[in-house]
Protein backbone atom coordinates (compact mmCIF):
# COMPACT_ATOMS: atom_id res chain seq x y z
CA UNK A 1 0.00 0.00 0.00
CA UNK A 2 1.59 3.30 -0.56
CA UNK A 3 2.47 5.74 1.79
CA UNK A 4 -0.28 8.85 0.97
CA UNK A 5 -3.51 5.71 1.22
CA UNK A 6 -1.42 4.30 5.01
CA UNK A 7 -1.47 8.05 5.88
CA UNK A 8 -5.35 8.59 4.96
CA UNK A 9 -6.40 5.21 6.78
CA UNK A 10 -4.48 5.80 10.03
CA UNK A 11 -6.43 9.24 10.58
CA UNK A 12 -9.92 7.41 9.50
CA UNK A 13 -9.54 4.95 12.05
CA UNK A 14 -7.83 7.18 14.62
CA UNK A 15 -11.17 10.14 14.04
CA UNK A 16 -13.23 6.61 14.89
CA UNK A 17 -12.43 7.50 18.99
CA UNK A 18 -14.87 11.05 18.30
CA UNK A 19 -17.70 8.13 18.37
CA UNK A 20 -17.20 7.72 21.93
CA UNK A 21 -16.65 11.77 23.32
CA UNK A 22 -20.07 12.42 25.27
CA UNK A 23 -21.29 15.67 25.22
CA UNK A 24 -23.92 17.15 27.83
CA UNK A 25 -27.27 17.12 25.66
CA UNK A 26 -29.52 14.28 25.60
CA UNK A 27 -30.94 12.53 22.23
CA UNK A 28 -34.50 12.69 21.72
CA UNK A 29 -35.34 9.59 23.52
CA UNK A 30 -34.03 11.45 26.72
CA UNK A 31 -31.67 9.42 28.13
CA UNK A 32 -28.88 8.18 25.80
CA UNK A 33 -26.11 11.52 26.14
CA UNK A 34 -24.83 12.29 22.45
CA UNK A 35 -21.45 12.29 21.11
CA UNK A 36 -19.49 14.36 19.25
CA UNK A 37 -19.89 12.15 15.69
CA UNK A 38 -23.46 12.04 15.90
CA UNK A 39 -23.88 15.93 16.58
CA UNK A 40 -21.75 16.57 13.74
CA UNK A 41 -23.66 14.40 11.49
CA UNK A 42 -26.91 15.95 12.52
CA UNK A 43 -25.64 19.42 11.56
CA UNK A 44 -24.10 18.74 8.13
CA UNK A 45 -27.50 17.55 7.75
CA UNK A 46 -29.18 20.82 9.25
CA UNK A 47 -26.51 22.89 7.32
CA UNK A 48 -27.85 21.40 4.29
CA UNK A 49 -31.99 22.01 5.33
CA UNK A 50 -31.10 25.27 6.65
CA UNK A 51 -29.04 26.98 4.43
CA UNK A 52 -31.96 29.21 2.93
CA UNK A 53 -31.38 31.40 6.44
CA UNK A 54 -28.14 32.11 6.49
CA UNK A 55 -27.24 36.18 6.69
CA UNK A 56 -24.91 36.11 3.66
CA UNK A 57 -24.51 33.62 1.25
CA UNK A 58 -22.52 30.64 1.96
CA UNK A 59 -20.65 27.80 0.48
CA UNK A 60 -22.89 24.71 1.85
CA UNK A 61 -19.70 22.16 1.01
CA UNK A 62 -17.61 24.18 2.58
CA UNK A 63 -20.01 25.13 5.61
CA UNK A 64 -20.68 20.97 6.08
CA UNK A 65 -17.15 20.02 6.15
CA UNK A 66 -16.21 22.27 8.44
CA UNK A 67 -19.08 21.41 10.81
CA UNK A 68 -17.80 17.24 10.35
CA UNK A 69 -14.36 18.15 11.23
CA UNK A 70 -15.20 20.83 14.21
CA UNK A 71 -14.56 19.18 16.93
CA UNK A 72 -11.93 16.40 16.22
CA UNK A 73 -9.40 17.50 18.22
CA UNK A 74 -11.57 16.51 21.14
CA UNK A 75 -10.18 12.85 20.44
CA UNK A 76 -6.91 14.20 21.72
CA UNK A 77 -8.46 17.33 23.90
CA UNK A 78 -11.67 16.09 25.42
CA UNK A 79 -14.81 17.65 25.62
CA UNK A 80 -15.34 20.72 27.42
CA UNK A 81 -18.76 21.51 28.08
CA UNK A 82 -20.13 25.19 27.30
CA UNK A 83 -20.76 25.75 30.84
CA UNK A 84 -17.07 24.50 32.33
CA UNK A 85 -15.97 27.87 33.29
CA UNK A 86 -12.61 26.22 34.33
CA UNK A 87 -12.32 24.11 31.56
CA UNK A 88 -12.13 26.86 29.26
CA UNK A 89 -9.09 28.67 30.53
CA UNK A 90 -6.83 25.70 29.09
CA UNK A 91 -8.96 24.75 26.13
CA UNK A 92 -7.54 26.80 23.58
CA UNK A 93 -4.11 25.51 24.16
CA UNK A 94 -5.23 21.87 24.93
CA UNK A 95 -7.09 21.98 21.09
CA UNK A 96 -4.24 23.64 19.30
CA UNK A 97 -1.82 20.68 20.44
CA UNK A 98 -3.90 18.34 19.50
CA UNK A 99 -4.58 19.87 16.27
CA UNK A 100 -1.43 19.92 15.71
CA UNK A 101 -0.76 16.07 16.63
CA UNK A 102 -4.01 14.81 14.66
CA UNK A 103 -3.27 16.78 11.75
CA UNK A 104 -0.25 15.68 11.07
CA UNK A 105 -0.96 12.35 10.73
CA UNK A 106 -2.40 12.90 7.23
CA UNK A 107 -0.96 13.74 3.86
CA UNK A 108 0.42 17.42 4.27
CA UNK A 109 -1.91 18.98 1.56
CA UNK A 110 -5.11 17.19 3.00
CA UNK A 111 -3.98 17.78 6.95
CA UNK A 112 -3.53 21.75 6.39
CA UNK A 113 -6.77 21.74 4.78
CA UNK A 114 -8.69 20.47 7.41
CA UNK A 115 -6.34 22.37 10.20
CA UNK A 116 -7.30 25.47 8.26
CA UNK A 117 -11.05 24.63 7.89
CA UNK A 118 -11.39 24.22 11.96
CA UNK A 119 -8.90 27.53 12.48
CA UNK A 120 -11.56 29.15 10.25
CA UNK A 121 -14.15 27.76 12.20
CA UNK A 122 -12.75 28.60 15.39
CA UNK A 123 -12.10 32.42 14.29
CA UNK A 124 -15.85 32.91 13.72
CA UNK A 125 -15.64 35.84 10.70
CA UNK A 126 -16.15 33.92 7.50
CA UNK A 127 -20.11 33.72 6.39
CA UNK A 128 -19.46 30.05 6.61
CA UNK A 129 -17.86 29.89 10.19
CA UNK A 130 -20.37 32.11 11.46
CA UNK A 131 -22.90 29.46 10.18
CA UNK A 132 -21.61 26.67 11.42
CA UNK A 133 -21.50 28.52 14.66
CA UNK A 134 -25.25 29.08 14.60
CA UNK A 135 -25.45 25.78 13.85
CA UNK A 136 -23.21 24.46 17.00
CA UNK A 137 -25.13 26.52 18.84
CA UNK A 138 -28.89 25.97 17.40
CA UNK A 139 -28.75 22.17 17.76
CA UNK A 140 -28.07 21.41 21.50
CA UNK A 141 -30.88 23.93 21.84
CA UNK A 142 -33.26 21.72 19.64
CA UNK A 143 -32.16 18.57 21.94
CA UNK A 144 -32.49 20.40 25.07
CA UNK A 145 -35.95 21.39 24.10
CA UNK A 146 -37.45 17.82 22.76
CA UNK A 147 -35.94 16.65 25.95
CA UNK A 148 -37.53 18.91 28.33
CA UNK A 149 -34.71 20.57 29.09
CA UNK A 150 -32.74 17.50 31.07
CA UNK A 151 -29.16 18.63 30.78
CA UNK A 152 -30.32 22.38 32.02
CA UNK A 153 -31.82 21.32 35.01
CA UNK A 154 -28.95 18.72 36.01
CA UNK A 155 -26.66 21.55 35.43
CA UNK A 156 -28.86 24.21 36.95
CA UNK A 157 -28.37 26.08 33.52
CA UNK A 158 -29.46 30.11 33.72
CA UNK A 159 -30.84 32.62 31.09
CA UNK A 160 -27.85 34.68 31.41
CA UNK A 161 -25.71 31.65 30.80
CA UNK A 162 -27.82 30.32 27.25
CA UNK A 163 -27.55 34.24 26.20
CA UNK A 164 -24.03 34.46 26.95
CA UNK A 165 -23.47 31.55 25.01
CA UNK A 166 -25.58 32.82 22.38
CA UNK A 167 -24.19 35.95 21.73
CA UNK A 168 -23.04 34.90 17.97
CA UNK A 169 -26.08 33.15 16.89
CA UNK A 170 -27.98 35.72 15.44
CA UNK A 171 -24.74 36.36 12.83
CA UNK A 172 -24.71 33.49 11.10
CA UNK A 173 -28.94 33.77 11.22
CA UNK A 174 -31.08 36.31 12.47
CA UNK A 175 -33.91 34.04 11.24
CA UNK A 176 -32.41 30.84 13.14
CA UNK A 177 -31.57 33.20 16.10
CA UNK A 178 -35.30 34.35 16.05
CA UNK A 179 -36.66 31.00 16.60
CA UNK A 180 -33.88 29.85 18.97
CA UNK A 181 -35.50 32.98 21.17
CA UNK A 182 -39.10 31.63 21.28
CA UNK A 183 -37.23 28.45 22.33
CA UNK A 184 -35.39 29.67 25.25
CA UNK A 185 -38.47 31.93 26.66
CA UNK A 186 -41.19 28.50 26.46
CA UNK A 187 -38.12 26.85 28.52
CA UNK A 188 -38.08 29.64 30.85
CA UNK A 189 -41.88 29.33 31.33
CA UNK A 190 -41.29 25.71 31.83
CA UNK A 191 -38.70 26.43 34.34
CA UNK A 192 -36.03 24.10 32.47
CA UNK A 193 -33.72 27.38 32.14
CA UNK A 194 -33.35 29.44 35.35
CA UNK A 195 -34.77 33.05 35.17
CA UNK A 196 -31.75 35.13 36.50
CA UNK A 197 -33.19 38.48 34.31
CA UNK A 198 -34.37 40.36 37.50
CA UNK A 199 -31.01 39.61 39.24
CA UNK A 200 -32.51 36.49 40.49
CA UNK B 1 -42.90 30.47 13.05
CA UNK B 2 -43.86 30.16 9.47
CA UNK B 3 -44.84 26.55 8.06
CA UNK B 4 -41.67 25.55 5.86
CA UNK B 5 -39.18 26.30 9.01
CA UNK B 6 -41.62 24.08 10.85
CA UNK B 7 -41.52 21.54 8.39
CA UNK B 8 -37.82 21.42 8.37
CA UNK B 9 -37.63 21.71 11.93
CA UNK B 10 -39.85 18.02 12.48
CA UNK B 11 -37.77 16.39 10.25
CA UNK B 12 -34.75 17.77 12.08
CA UNK B 13 -36.06 16.40 15.28
CA UNK B 14 -37.47 13.36 13.51
CA UNK B 15 -34.25 12.42 12.62
CA UNK B 16 -32.50 12.42 15.44
CA UNK B 17 -33.66 9.21 16.30
CA UNK B 18 -30.82 7.65 14.03
CA UNK B 19 -28.19 8.05 16.51
CA UNK B 20 -30.09 5.22 18.19
CA UNK B 21 -30.08 2.88 15.53
CA UNK B 22 -27.35 0.33 16.41
CA UNK B 23 -25.49 -1.04 13.89
CA UNK B 24 -23.02 -5.17 14.07
CA UNK B 25 -20.64 -3.56 13.35
CA UNK B 26 -17.99 -2.42 16.69
CA UNK B 27 -16.04 0.85 17.11
CA UNK B 28 -11.73 0.82 17.74
CA UNK B 29 -12.54 0.32 21.44
CA UNK B 30 -13.74 -3.03 20.50
CA UNK B 31 -17.08 -2.94 22.93
CA UNK B 32 -19.25 -0.06 21.93
CA UNK B 33 -21.41 -1.06 18.86
CA UNK B 34 -21.70 1.99 15.73
CA UNK B 35 -25.18 3.28 15.34
CA UNK B 36 -26.19 5.00 11.90
CA UNK B 37 -25.33 8.46 12.55
CA UNK B 38 -21.89 7.48 13.23
CA UNK B 39 -21.40 5.30 10.31
CA UNK B 40 -22.81 7.95 8.22
CA UNK B 41 -20.78 10.82 9.53
CA UNK B 42 -17.39 8.57 9.55
CA UNK B 43 -18.40 7.64 5.47
CA UNK B 44 -18.57 11.46 4.91
CA UNK B 45 -15.28 12.61 5.96
CA UNK B 46 -13.69 9.27 4.31
CA UNK B 47 -15.19 10.78 1.07
CA UNK B 48 -13.82 14.35 1.92
CA UNK B 49 -10.51 12.38 2.16
CA UNK B 50 -10.42 9.39 -0.33
CA UNK B 51 -12.27 11.20 -3.39
CA UNK B 52 -8.98 10.98 -5.30
CA UNK B 53 -9.32 7.38 -6.15
CA UNK B 54 -12.73 7.31 -7.16
CA UNK B 55 -12.91 5.59 -10.76
CA UNK B 56 -14.84 8.16 -12.32
CA UNK B 57 -15.11 11.67 -11.51
CA UNK B 58 -17.74 12.31 -8.64
CA UNK B 59 -19.67 15.55 -7.46
CA UNK B 60 -18.20 15.35 -4.15
CA UNK B 61 -20.64 17.31 -1.89
CA UNK B 62 -23.49 15.56 -3.54
CA UNK B 63 -21.83 11.68 -2.43
CA UNK B 64 -21.05 13.28 1.27
CA UNK B 65 -25.09 14.51 0.96
CA UNK B 66 -25.77 10.85 -0.04
CA UNK B 67 -24.00 9.45 2.54
CA UNK B 68 -25.71 11.40 5.22
CA UNK B 69 -28.69 10.64 4.79
CA UNK B 70 -28.70 7.05 2.77
CA UNK B 71 -29.30 5.32 6.32
CA UNK B 72 -32.93 7.72 7.08
CA UNK B 73 -35.16 5.32 6.14
CA UNK B 74 -34.06 2.85 9.15
CA UNK B 75 -35.26 5.62 11.39
CA UNK B 76 -38.56 3.97 10.46
CA UNK B 77 -37.60 0.45 8.79
CA UNK B 78 -34.84 -0.17 10.43
CA UNK B 79 -31.05 -1.72 10.17
CA UNK B 80 -30.97 -5.02 8.84
CA UNK B 81 -27.81 -6.79 8.85
CA UNK B 82 -25.45 -7.37 5.98
CA UNK B 83 -25.86 -11.17 6.44
CA UNK B 84 -29.29 -11.16 7.70
CA UNK B 85 -30.95 -13.41 4.19
CA UNK B 86 -34.41 -13.11 6.04
CA UNK B 87 -34.42 -9.26 6.41
CA UNK B 88 -33.35 -8.60 3.29
CA UNK B 89 -36.50 -10.43 1.69
CA UNK B 90 -38.81 -7.58 2.81
CA UNK B 91 -36.01 -4.97 3.21
CA UNK B 92 -36.75 -2.87 -0.31
CA UNK B 93 -40.66 -2.91 0.67
CA UNK B 94 -40.16 -1.75 5.05
CA UNK B 95 -37.71 0.96 3.51
CA UNK B 96 -40.02 2.48 0.43
CA UNK B 97 -42.52 2.74 2.83
CA UNK B 98 -40.13 4.33 5.69
CA UNK B 99 -38.90 6.87 2.83
CA UNK B 100 -42.30 7.76 1.71
CA UNK B 101 -42.82 8.75 5.61
CA UNK B 102 -40.54 10.46 6.47
CA UNK B 103 -39.58 12.71 3.17
CA UNK B 104 -43.05 14.08 2.85
CA UNK B 105 -42.61 15.74 6.43
CA UNK B 106 -40.05 18.10 4.79
CA UNK B 107 -40.87 21.07 2.46
CA UNK B 108 -41.53 19.25 -0.87
CA UNK B 109 -38.40 20.69 -3.34
CA UNK B 110 -36.28 19.32 0.02
CA UNK B 111 -38.22 15.97 0.53
CA UNK B 112 -38.42 15.35 -3.14
CA UNK B 113 -34.67 16.02 -4.14
CA UNK B 114 -33.45 14.12 -0.48
CA UNK B 115 -35.75 10.91 -1.34
CA UNK B 116 -34.19 11.19 -4.75
CA UNK B 117 -30.54 10.94 -3.80
CA UNK B 118 -31.42 8.31 -1.95
CA UNK B 119 -33.19 6.35 -5.10
CA UNK B 120 -30.07 7.17 -6.62
CA UNK B 121 -27.58 5.86 -3.74
CA UNK B 122 -29.97 2.61 -3.64
CA UNK B 123 -29.79 1.64 -7.96
CA UNK B 124 -26.22 2.21 -8.13
CA UNK B 125 -25.70 3.42 -11.05
CA UNK B 126 -24.40 7.12 -11.33
CA UNK B 127 -20.31 7.81 -10.09
CA UNK B 128 -21.53 9.26 -6.93
CA UNK B 129 -23.95 6.30 -5.92
CA UNK B 130 -21.12 3.55 -6.68
CA UNK B 131 -18.62 5.53 -4.74
CA UNK B 132 -20.81 5.79 -1.98
CA UNK B 133 -21.40 2.06 -1.99
CA UNK B 134 -18.11 1.81 -1.87
CA UNK B 135 -17.54 3.81 1.24
CA UNK B 136 -20.15 1.70 2.92
CA UNK B 137 -18.48 -1.39 1.87
CA UNK B 138 -15.39 -0.39 3.29
CA UNK B 139 -16.13 1.59 6.34
CA UNK B 140 -17.20 -1.52 8.00
CA UNK B 141 -14.50 -3.56 7.19
CA UNK B 142 -12.26 -0.88 8.45
CA UNK B 143 -13.67 -1.81 12.01
CA UNK B 144 -14.08 -5.16 11.69
CA UNK B 145 -10.25 -5.34 10.84
CA UNK B 146 -9.66 -2.87 13.78
CA UNK B 147 -11.60 -4.28 16.57
CA UNK B 148 -10.07 -8.41 15.22
CA UNK B 149 -13.09 -9.23 13.24
CA UNK B 150 -15.35 -9.10 16.49
CA UNK B 151 -18.51 -8.55 14.57
CA UNK B 152 -17.42 -11.40 11.84
CA UNK B 153 -16.50 -13.92 14.25
CA UNK B 154 -19.84 -13.32 16.51
CA UNK B 155 -21.66 -14.24 12.91
CA UNK B 156 -19.36 -16.65 11.97
CA UNK B 157 -19.03 -14.95 8.74
CA UNK B 158 -17.59 -16.62 5.65
CA UNK B 159 -15.10 -15.59 2.95
CA UNK B 160 -17.82 -16.11 0.36
CA UNK B 161 -20.85 -14.02 2.14
CA UNK B 162 -17.67 -11.00 2.32
CA UNK B 163 -17.22 -11.50 -1.47
CA UNK B 164 -20.62 -11.57 -2.20
CA UNK B 165 -21.65 -8.43 0.06
CA UNK B 166 -18.39 -6.58 -1.90
CA UNK B 167 -19.22 -7.84 -5.50
CA UNK B 168 -19.68 -3.74 -6.68
CA UNK B 169 -17.44 -2.72 -4.49
CA UNK B 170 -14.62 -2.17 -7.10
CA UNK B 171 -17.42 -0.03 -9.03
CA UNK B 172 -16.34 3.01 -7.30
CA UNK B 173 -12.50 2.74 -6.63
CA UNK B 174 -10.37 -0.16 -8.13
CA UNK B 175 -7.62 1.12 -5.78
CA UNK B 176 -10.10 0.83 -2.31
CA UNK B 177 -11.23 -2.47 -3.47
CA UNK B 178 -7.02 -3.66 -4.15
CA UNK B 179 -6.74 -2.61 -0.42
CA UNK B 180 -10.13 -4.17 0.69
CA UNK B 181 -9.27 -7.47 -0.50
CA UNK B 182 -5.36 -7.35 1.54
CA UNK B 183 -7.37 -6.68 4.47
CA UNK B 184 -9.82 -9.57 3.92
CA UNK B 185 -6.72 -11.95 3.34
CA UNK B 186 -4.77 -10.53 6.59
CA UNK B 187 -8.30 -11.77 8.56
CA UNK B 188 -8.44 -14.61 6.97
CA UNK B 189 -5.32 -15.34 7.66
CA UNK B 190 -6.07 -14.59 11.59
CA UNK B 191 -9.11 -16.68 11.55
CA UNK B 192 -11.86 -13.43 11.80
CA UNK B 193 -13.22 -14.70 8.49
CA UNK B 194 -13.89 -18.33 7.87
CA UNK B 195 -12.21 -19.27 4.48
CA UNK B 196 -14.50 -21.45 2.43
CA UNK B 197 -13.30 -20.81 -0.90
CA UNK B 198 -12.25 -24.94 -0.86
CA UNK B 199 -16.17 -26.48 -0.29
CA UNK B 200 -15.11 -25.89 3.36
Amino acid sequence: MDDRLAKQLEFIREIDREKLIKRQSYLTDGKTREDDAEHAWHMAIMTILLKEYANEEIDVFKTVTMLLIHDLVEVYAGDTYAYDEEGKKSQAEREARAADKLYSLLPEDQGEYLKSLWLEFEAQETPEAKFARTMDNFQPLLLNDATDGRAWKEHGVKHSWVMKRNQNTHLGSEKIWEYANVLIESNIAKNNIIDDRNGM
